[in-house]
């Protein structure tokens, strides 16, 4: 069971321009002024609920035991869908309904969930357009308080999932997609280094992502050449395409969801990279 | 009178580049080391003294009561315009004198307010430049850490205002303006939701922006099909012009200050929308 | 010696989108609860070391004694480059070795420096491509805590630091550069107000930058016409170029690097200006 502990972790596609994100604060400060509040990340692109997954399951776990995870990317607000709380063994969440949650729950235990029903810990007036300030955020700071699970509203059970992209072994190799894009440029895939492990083993392989063929991982951007095109494993485990001192999404022309696919063996190789 | 409660809220147009925002930060903790800062925000359009004050206006009573507001947007900086701060039953406010508390004071009962003119209370140094180092982060800090009003300067009784946007109700209708424009490219207009019902009431109306028209307020962005064009009340109780999933703003072609017209009765509808 | 306070400003190139930041928080209250962290700019131009070191020159020292500066730029990251960590008399310092702190101890005494050798105090894995969660962040938080620099690793003297840019005293005036552009479009050089008045005086001087000569400094923004070029010697001591209320590194097609030149007497003067 998770212990709150006055941590509370932010993320929201609002902006830092327009004040949502301050007003929050504001609300949460004002029921528990002794809460410790983290922005993790206020840039989400606009109701990309699928990359505020990305980040919350890339990222929760880094947070003190008891973080209250409050995740508000939230294209139904004022819909039917449901508000929810989440509790793991050593975190809470809370969110819309709307399979934010899916990469985090996917590593965690969940051990209590319920759709948010208590108005008495919401504030007074709730508006139809800012559930951020009206629900999400008393509602943290309530959890980050002590409050218990229970008293927040009913249990909730079938928690909406988003489909997760998931890499294909192919014949000869590995199909995998791209999931992010960082501040960088820097292409994010699906293909973990368990799955490449296990599939290519020592083998030779080519990588290949829009024009560009790889034939070797690197250990650190540092060591390729600069503006040199690599593939690494990340900080998160995941598959990787850099362009050292350069913006590889950019560059190579890539978006969320374009192809990587592995190559095994020497057909894949290109004699001219 | 407001306690001060260690709470300082801070709205600058320095953005979060150029570390001017760490650096009032620093001067802070440095004099009140105690002192919970809340960024309300730092990308106000530079030298926007208007949306500084709207966002003020919106913003400054979700937060503790006895926070400290400081707000530097100043394009007068190193000119003659004063200093001032100013007490409210629940509140403080530090800026330059220049109107950006219009709307926040519109909405309080002002007990106080002095114009900043005792340098014991700034920093040793101070530059032309940078007041939100040297001039408003030290009195916000000394504030938070209850010195009088009284102590840091004469009495300012006769603050700057701005003229704010108001609606007129015309001949047969309102006619309104956008005031804001978030970060989503929703347009917030100064028709608020009361005067809308006090000159509605129940009969028909067509809300007329740009080219389209409009005949229903939703309830919810998410109560109409994606990409299409609705009038909602926003958490602020202002009608908001909003495309479900896009930016109204980019798409309608429309900016701050642009009309907003409301006609009662069919003549306003439009059969084709 | 510096007593660490509990206070550590942050200052990364890694953007706020990401929830790279948010990570790092993550970890520093993990280890230290009662950690402040201040945010210094997570805006640094990616990899570019030495507007890094720029802002920190300017800003370390308004920050409370005993602050732990992390300071997170890094295009060496996963390469032999050293990660180091350097104490003042009033400060602790957290940075790989690439000359990032050149600036800052430049104006401080610096009693002792180590490389960051001994992992017991980094996170248990550490990744090849994101020190700022699994190496900086954790030291910056135990230095938080009183771990002593000893503790951490090595002595390390032999830092490295990057050439600054001086400007040169020449035939007839003086010779500079643009070292920064803040976000308001102000050109920050290299000449500063010490300089200036060494070898100008009390004699006529014309300012030449790109296209536009200034014969006078300003006392503030403010006391120039709007649209107006002005310089003045900013809140660091150096001498800036503006233009009141727009954005002189668009408007004058000026970058990083640029000349500014001083020419004193009456032949630098341009009568139509």
């Amino acid at each position: 069971m998770a212990n709150s502990s006055g941590f509370i972790a932010l993320m929201t596609d609002f902006g830092l321009a327009d004040g949502f994100v301050g007003t929050m604060k504001g609300v949460i400060y004002t029921i528990n002024p002794d809460a410790i509040i983290i922005d993790v990340s206020h840039e989400i692109v606009a109701q990309n609920v699928s990359a505020a997954a990305f980040l919350l399951g890339a990222s929760y776990r880094y947070f003190p035991a008891g973080t209250v995870h409050a995740v508000v990317v939230d294209p139904g607000v004022g819909s039917e869908r449901r508000a929810i709380a989440v509790e793991t063994r050593e975190y809470y969440f809370v969110a819309p309904d709307n399979g934010v949650l899916t990469r985090a729950l996917a590593q965690e235990e969940v051990i209590k969930s319920v759709e948010l029903t208590n108005s008495a810990y919401f504030l007074n007036e709730v508006s139809s357009t800012f559930h951020g300030r009206d629900i999400f955020a008393p509602i943290a700071a309530h959890l980050s308080l002590g409050v218990s699970m229970e008293a927040l509203g009913v249990e909730a059970d079938d928690l909406m999932r988003i489909p997760l992209s998931e890499p294909e072994v192919i014949q000869g190799g590995i199909k995998g997609r791209v999931i992010h894009i960082d501040n960088f440029g820097n292409l994010i895939t699906d293909i973990t280094r368990k799955l490449f492990e296990a599939v290519v083993s020592d083998r030779q392989f080519a990588i290949k992502i829009a024009h560009v063929k790889l034939n070797k991982i690197s250990h650190s951007y540092a060591d390729t050449p600069t503006c040199h095109t690599l593939a690494i494993f990340n900080s998160s485990g995941n598959l990787e395409i850099a362009i050292n001192c350069a913006n590889a999404s950019e560059i190579l022309g890539i978006k969320i969801g374009d192809d990587v696919q592995i190559s095994i063996g020497n057909a894949g190789c290109d004699a001219n990279n």
